[in-house]
């Protein structure tokens, strides 16, 4: 059987429902946001590599891969959103880099500018990183304008890391220290067909964690970074880097969750396009290890503060959680690579808890301000108590957005995600077309035997409607994949009002098979299709190793994540226990111009009158009911701070 | 009224209760397990002051104080417990310091060995913090031998501090950055009556946090400490030494737990001696703040491991915790003295709350292993799987007790707290006898108008009752002042037989004043009382604040806090939860070879079976019941390692 095949971003345009507003606020805000900081730092002028000592703004050397997301992002959004000024500003830094790039091909603004001696000597620092985001944003720029220059400067780029790397082993070292190459050369492959990117992007995958020399730690002998960060010590750690066995021997999802995520990424790419069996367990292995093990009920999966790293198994603190934005979209990307080498729902259920959760929720509503780490649960007093003692940032997430980070890998990757959101929604395998995102959106879809329009109607997360509508030239055995969301009991699937699927039944000629509903075209009255996906508010809990969250339950309505923020609730969340069958509700609220749903329930706090002077007694409080209001997880933080939880208490009933 | 006089530790022999018994332990195991440890790490040797360039061992800033810590307990343990070789040890270390003390009266083995020129240059240095120990450690030995040798060398030295801190300023800084000299002072002048001890002690709180040249990050212009600790930027703040305002205007317990509760209780001393009413209230003002907001069940009060800080206001993680063993010792001699002031119940239940909880958590139960920082909630794994990736000293505490730390303040100041725990059991106050602490023990007791032998038998904390009989010359209006312990609802003491008090009742001549029951010696039958305790399991819950401890329970039985370990029970004591009526029993039981009421009761925990491939979903498990087993707080840790947890989930009972 052929093997599947992601539909383009381009293929699909988004209407005005969640995903399009999002795309909106994207090319209006966000796009020109970053675009402002990131030339108020001076990242954009160090392409230019006019830095000279004395200088302010001195590039450092992972700033090209921010600008890169940036103009990957731009990109995107130009083809959908033309504007003058955004193209102006984008093919100025492509001027810039055609104009810097090496005679040998190589580019990087930092090393040309303040370090020319020492390309490729340090592999930890994140020229091949550069260079893959690079890349990336020359296909996007490609697919989005037609135009090879970009394309071609990055091939030029990508020929000569192939020389240092693999022909003539100049580098002075084998494997990044910073993966992002492996999957950008296969995209850079997929765009110009040329195989030696593939292979080479391979060549990274089969080298890493089989060179002595290769160890993160030759620090630059110790001089970088000048300052170490707290977590320096980590650059000792081979875990960190998955530099601790070869890929296909990597025995658990470990060490720092972009790297990680980023090769695992390439991994599946590689084992599928080489039908690789072996690198494809290693894959699966640490699909499950991260996603049954490491990750928060939002999609979070780095719990690990110190080194930016994947917890250990169920260790998944709240308040100190790192949770980082790039690591949530980066297993995302793991997700996507992993469906196309074997449709399943379980995938795309990851992809959509990422959308709506841990990816989204590093963007302010207004599409100006940003989360890098996400708290699963935040208490500003304890961030300022400890401002004072302590740099907070290695304990507690912010809980206030901020415009710019001074890694700010986060704000242009959640801005190239949401612009390219339209490729996570279908893909296709021969005349069948798998519906894996619902999203109000209109498509055309190349099958093998021919073509097809498709429109997704629907108001989803927020309803649990979706009309589906497929067109063009009738395809003979062609058919729709529907994905069935793991989050959903009982989805009802009709055709001309007959119910064809529900919980408790299935129609002839219709076929469930990893939570995708297989319907033929033939079977539908004019190509359409009605899903139902009823929402009631769920209560969560987690596996009980999980102790952080032990005694508590995480709400859920359809594919978003709750949390409760002060704002709404004029008592002490902590203290809040959800009543055992709360009557909730739910209703549609504006926060910054933004609908969203809301969710309403019972609950019951402490009386604190009689606390005053006692910090311990015997137990025996009495309590007061209460009414609470949750938030969509994704929307904390856009209003005045204030504590909030995603884990809440819950009545215990023991004999249950 | 006169002022109320502390009965000395030397009037105080123990019988063979539990304090008996552990100062066996202190007398065999201890105090030879911290001498050979500090013989070992050069801290004996250094003290020669033989030490050159090169050799092993460089002398550190603050060893000479954990020296004379342990001098200062050896000298109270030779009291009841002779021992040839352990005077030769002492005797020998006093020769050392006798023969190295500059003739000027300056002694501190790092700074005469390695910096001569920057003696009083720095006032992070600990100089006279190392002083002040030796300072307490000469009045131990005097008291403990009759010779003033190693006091005189100290008054010597005393001089000196006077002249280059008082009348000729020719130290560097006016206040010491650790303090600890200003309590030592006072009890030199205790010891010689010398009242110019007394006025530099006054004169060192007085200065403090007025003098902008006296600003801790005064750190040798950086020189030191050559690798700084995580939490070296602590030391630009000046919250960290109680210099952000005058004693007097002190707003809020806060900063480095050791260095505030040490300087609140000299804060103490010269209020009460001076009468300083401004002095007084800033004291009631810090006790309320840390006693009512910061402290923990166990009595630990440094909720902050950056700067091993005192919390904000009910932030008292319990996995992350600190509560350093010296942190509670202190503050049991701040609630000593701030009784000596106004003799009031609330004080001396601190007091034993840290003796048998905060402070005693500190020592194994062999006498020869030692916590510095003090878990609430021990997860192995966790710290394990931090060791991979960061020093985990930084994120939680220990949960293995080390034979000796870098930096060892904590082991000698349990070896000296326990060697003379006997100070604490008694106080008078012209004719009336206060018995703060039921121990079994022996005493003779000078009164205003003549004296008197008191005996208590009991095995407190594990039984409820306590004799108490006195004997001796009759004095005319004699009364004891017994404590109603706080965390006991309904003690009941008896006369021959009758109930004298209840909670109910009291009988004439009887009075209760914060929390001590006065009854003439003249109501007594042959000077017998009984007392009575009922110690039923209690479980406390926190403030509601405490947003850690919501939900949860923690168990104590008398004044002994509980705690679960996993080596009692076969469960995951996480995700238990006591049922909303459990049963509970008592029973007692060895630990290594040390008997001990343990509790049992009933719990529920999640059914796992079918979480195997699950790690988040709709709530509803079922559950299990379980037996548990909980052991005294200060025990855990004794056996092999495993989680351990003081706060346990709690049914809930919203009606309540």
């Amino acid at each position: 059987m052929s093997k599947l095949t992601q539909v383009n971003w381009k293929e699909v345009s988004l209407g005005e429902g969640f995903w399009g507003q999002w795309q909106h606020t994207n090319a209006r805000a966000t796009v020109n946001a970053i675009y402002d900081r990131f030339h108020e730092t001076g990242r954009i002028d160090a392409m230019r590599l006019s830095w000279q000592e004395g200088m302010d703004n001195k590039p450092h050397i992972f700033w090209d891969s921010d600008v890169a997301k940036w103009m990957e992002g731009a990109a995107y959004i130009l083809y959908y959103h033309p504007d003058e000024e955004i193209s102006k500003k984008l093919e100025t830094v492509i001027d810039y880099i055609e104009q810097g790039q090496d005679e040998d091909g190589y580019f990087n603004s930092y090393f040309l500018t303040c370090e020319p001696v020492n390309r490729f000597n340090d592999r930890t620092a994140h020229e091949l990183y550069t260079a893959g985001h690079m890349m990336e944003a020359a296909v996007a720029h490609f697919y989005s304008t037609g135009s090879k220059r970009f394309l071609n400067i990055m091939t030029r780029f990508a020929d000569f890391i192939e020389k240092a790397f693999k022909l003539e082993g100049t580098a002075n070292y084998s494997a990044p220290g910073h993966q992002e190459i492996e999957l950008a050369l296969v995209r850079l492959w997929q765009a110009t067909g040329e195989d030696r990117y593939l292979e080479l992007s391979k060549h990274f995958i089969d080298i890493r964690g089989t060179q002595a020399h290769d160890r993160i730690f030759s620090v630059r002998n110790g001089t970088w970074p000048a300052s170490p960060p707290l977590n320096s010590q980590l650059l000792y750690n081979d875990t960190y880097a998955q530099d601790d066995a070869p890929a296909r021997e990597l025995p658990a999802a470990a060490g720092h969750a972009v790297r990680a995520m980023y090769f695992y990424s390439s991994m599946a790419d590689i084992s599928r396009e080489y039908g690789d069996k072996e690198l494809y367990e290693a894959c699966l292995r640490l699909w499950d290890d991260a996603t049954l093990r490491k990750m928060y009920v939002t999609g979070g999966v780095s719990a690990e503060r110190f080194g930016e790293a994947i917890g250990a198994a169920y260790m998944l603190p709240n308040q100190s959680s790192y949770a980082e934005t790039c690591a949530s979209i980066a297993m995302a990307f793991f997700a996507q690579r992993m469906f196309s080498i074997e449709p399943d729902a379980r995938y795309a259920d990851i992809i959509e808890r990422q959308m709506y959760n841990g990816a989204l929720a590093g963007l302010s509503l207004d599409g100006t301000g940003f989360f890098y780490d996400n708290a699963l649960q935040s208490v500003p007093a304890h961030n300022d108590f400890l401002k004072g003692v302590h740099d907070t940032r290695n304990l507690f997430p912010n809980y206030r957005r901020e415009r710019v980070f001074e890694c700010s890998c986060c704000p242009p990757n959640i801005l190239r995600f949401i612009a390219a959101i339209g490729e996570y929604v279908y893909a296709t395998q021969e005349d069948t077309l798998y519906i894996s995102q619902y999203v109000q959106s209109k498509a055309n879809i190349k099958l093998a035997s021919g073509s097809m329009q498709v429109e997704q109607t629907t108001n989803y997360p927020w309803t649990e409607t979706v009309q589906v509508q497929v067109g063009g030239e009738s395809v003979e055995g062609a058919a729709l994949a529907f994905r069935m969301p793991g989050w959903c009991t009982n989805p009802t699937v009709s055709i001309d009002g007959t119910v064809v699927y529900s919980s408790n039944a299935i129609a002839d000629g219709l076929v469930l098979k990893n939570g995708y509903l297989h319907i033929p075209v033939s079977l539908m009255t004019d190509g359409a299709v009605s899903l139902s996906f009823p929402m009631p508010v769920v209560e969560m809990e987690a596996n009980p190793l999980v102790m952080e969250s032990a005694g508590k339950v995480a709400l859920m309505r359809g594919p978003v994540v709750y949390c409760l923020e002060a704002v709404d609730n004029p008592f002490n969340i902590f203290d809040m226990t959800i009543l055992s069958q709360p009557e909730y509700s739910h209703s549609t609220h504006d926060i910054n111009g933004v609908p969203m749903v809301m969710l309403h329930g019972n609950a019951a706090v402490r009386i604190r009158d009689d606390w005053n002077q006692t910090l311990y007694r015997p137990s025996g409080s009495r309590y007061t009911h209460v009414s609470f209001t949750a938030v969509p997880y994704f929307a904390w933080a856009n209003r005045e701070p204030g504590e909030m939880a995603v884990w809440l208490q819950k009545e215990s009933n023991l004999s249950g």
